[in-house]
């Protein structure tokens, strides 16, 4: 490896650092630009016809960005990546309007825990090529398909091979071996206390060592607002950080709990009285949307206008998962945003990729200034809006992660 | 090359070519299946196990698909991949709502005439290798960026180089130096028919030599149901196939005069009278619908369920074009139509494939049988359901247009 990189020719520079003299707010936009990476990390941003004087004189790699655009690695701070099984039927079934008996997460954890550690693996690891390959340097993993001790740890310890981000969600559903349990006579209420009772015993101990985030689906069908605390509480009294799925069906208890929990990200956020609104806005607390799920669901969308005008910060990821949304595409994520969520090109970049960081309380990824991790995505395009303008596109034509060539 | 190619282990092949024993309909889908490639063809479709009985003894090369899914490479009706500029500002201030002044078809025209034909050669060369790795191997595309017997002259030549499917779009709309004229006093009926001179007279002469279908674009704001009119049975008397934009932008008469002139596609179609489907049902002409123009305009969706349910042959094209739909990517458009336009993820394959393949009248593309030209896409998935159910993903693994690789 080279001593250092200078990229240079870059056409149009999204640095998410914004600065007097640059162009689009928080974008900092640089034109004509370069940046100086060495060891890893962003050393120099500016004009190119002045990196000479901040380059070493010798060992300096050259890349010639050839007038395009150049952007900071996506932060996909929700994905769902590792499971077993396939539920491309169940979508064209729904798609189609039909119900379909054989799916659901359930499916999916059946598979899981049917699947070796290799085969989970060996999956996972296709996975993280994709992300490379569509520009996204950062991202979280949650686990969620396992819902008993053992495969619950079994994933957050193949998550945590591959990303630090590593989310302990055992309190995705509830098993059914706690539903179908005759000692809970079909009372769903009992058979989730009692579950929970598992996941912050025993399954959090096992789990913790390998995971920085705890999580919980607030949601009518799966845990409650006190299930969920219970939950969320007892992860950050192991050294967790908080995270929760909240207000995706309907609206509930989720986006609340978060905020008072001092929760990183509430994701979903598809259905808001003014009263979350208020209290996002009044918080930390980072509002993810995910909007392949209204796309691979047909749900009504969130409007991210209505939140960013209420100053909150909004983020975008993918939630890529089999159920609900197998996407793993930030652009597409991009696309949808600005077309159907009436987010602009620029808001909708900054949430993938400096709101993503925000989401994942990571300062060293997001933007591109010196000090910063070196994840830099080419776009085959003269300017980011192109991510928006040409949706389902594969524009992504090179990426760097701390530096290293990835795609 | 070797003499043959036989590719093995497919998991499914999608082969429109419906028979007893395949599943899918239409689809004609085949498990387990094998390819063989001769001299550029198809030769032989069927069961991998039972491909050693048909393949020759020597000189075959082997290319095993992993158990993944094959499907016929798309065929794409309608772009106008050759021009100058860009819109991605015109697109923002779109998507924000605000007015953009300087964008416009006007803007490409002028773009597109100061291009050299070096210049207009290398973008459009860059379009074609985008799409071969979308999995695009056939295509169509039209002039109407020039507007001037030169410049669309100009425009069918480059576009001759790229693909056989070139269509002369004179009639794209009335250019400014006609709608500015004094002589026409503002009038812009007046303006339309003279313009209209010009492109039945000398422009269609300098460039049926190198088309092979008239276009008009039918349409309040373009050219009316009479001016088309002359269009196309001009085009028609010079030997010329007949396509249409109609119904983009409110119902009108480009359907119907779609239907009577015996157009093989007319395009759009987003606002359909009874009258409209009652005579395209009752016709060969195929709708061609556009997803991505929606899309990324925001407008209402047309419904292909009802096209579907009267009858009518529905294909799916990209549009991709600098103002009101960039994308090139079928897939995307598949994705779209299904979430959007209540398409199955089977018809909106066979509407990208077969139907596209129909809406140019060609018999040789479209579908996977002896005889067809071996045009194949390789998906990184297991079904074709996952161009859907996978939006925004690059999973176009392998492409191979007339048995030759592409991507």
């Amino acid at each position: 490896m080279p001593r250092a990189t200078l990229i240079t020719n870059i056409g149009e520079l999204v640095t998410n650092d914004e600065q007097p003299g640059r162009e689009g707010g928080p974008l900092g936009i640089v034109r004509d630009a370069a940046v100086l990476v060495e060891h890893g990390e962003v050393t120099w941003v500016g004009a190119a016809a002045d990196a000479s004087a901040h380059t070493p004189e010798s060992g300096v790699e050259l890349v010639d960005a050839g007038g395009r655009a150049v952007i900071p690695g996506f932060v996909d701070s929700h994905t769902h990546l590792v499971f077993g099984g396939d539920r491309a039927e169940e979508f064209a079934a729904r798609m189609a309007g039909r119900r379909y008996e054989a799916g659901g997460i359930r499916s999916t954890v059946a598979a899981t825990r049917a699947a070796t550690d290799d085969e989970l693996r060996a999956r996972l690891t296709g996975f993280v090529a994709e992300l490379h390959a569509q520009g996204t340097t950062t991202f979280e993993v949650k686990s969620g398909y396992g819902l008993s001790v053992a495969d619950e740890e079994r994933l957050v310890r193949l998550a945590r091979e591959v990303t630090s981000e590593v989310t302990f969600l055992g309190a995705h559903v509830v098993p059914f071996e706690f539903r179908e349990d005759p000692r809970f006579d079909g009372d769903p209420v009992a058979a989730g206390d009692a579950y929970v009772d598992v996941v912050i015993g025993e399954m959090l101990d096992a789990c913790a060592p390998h995971s920085r985030w705890i999580d919980a689906f607030c949601e009518r069908g799966a845990f409650s607002p006190e299930q969920s605390r219970r939950v969320l509480e007892a992860g950050r009294d192991a050294g967790l950080g908080i995270r929760v799925h909240g207000n995706q069906l309907g609206e509930g208890g989720g986006v609340r709990l978060a905020v008072e929990l001092g929760a990183a990200s509430v994701d979903h956020c598809t259905f808001l009285s003014d009263e979350d609104v208020a209290a996002l806005a009044s918080s930390d607390t980072v509002a993810t949307l995910l909007p392949g799920v209204e796309f691979s669901t047909r749900q009504p969308y969130p409007d991210a206008r209505r939140l960013i005008e209420a100053g909150v910060t909004v983020a975008l990821a993918s939630d890529c998962n089999p159920g609900s949304c197998f996407t793993s595409s930030m652009p597409f994520c991009i696309a949808v945003a600005v077309r159907d969520m009436n987010m602009t090109p620029a808001e909708a970049l900054w949430a993938s990729t400096a709101a993503g960081a925000k989401a994942l309380r990571r300062s060293d990824v997001g933007a591109l200034r010196p000090g910063m991790r070196a994840d830099l995505v080419e776009l085959d395009a003269p300017s980011y809006l192109h991510l928006a303008y040409r949706p389902g596109v594969p524009i992504v034509r090179r990426v760097w992660a701390a530096g290293a060539p990835m795609a």
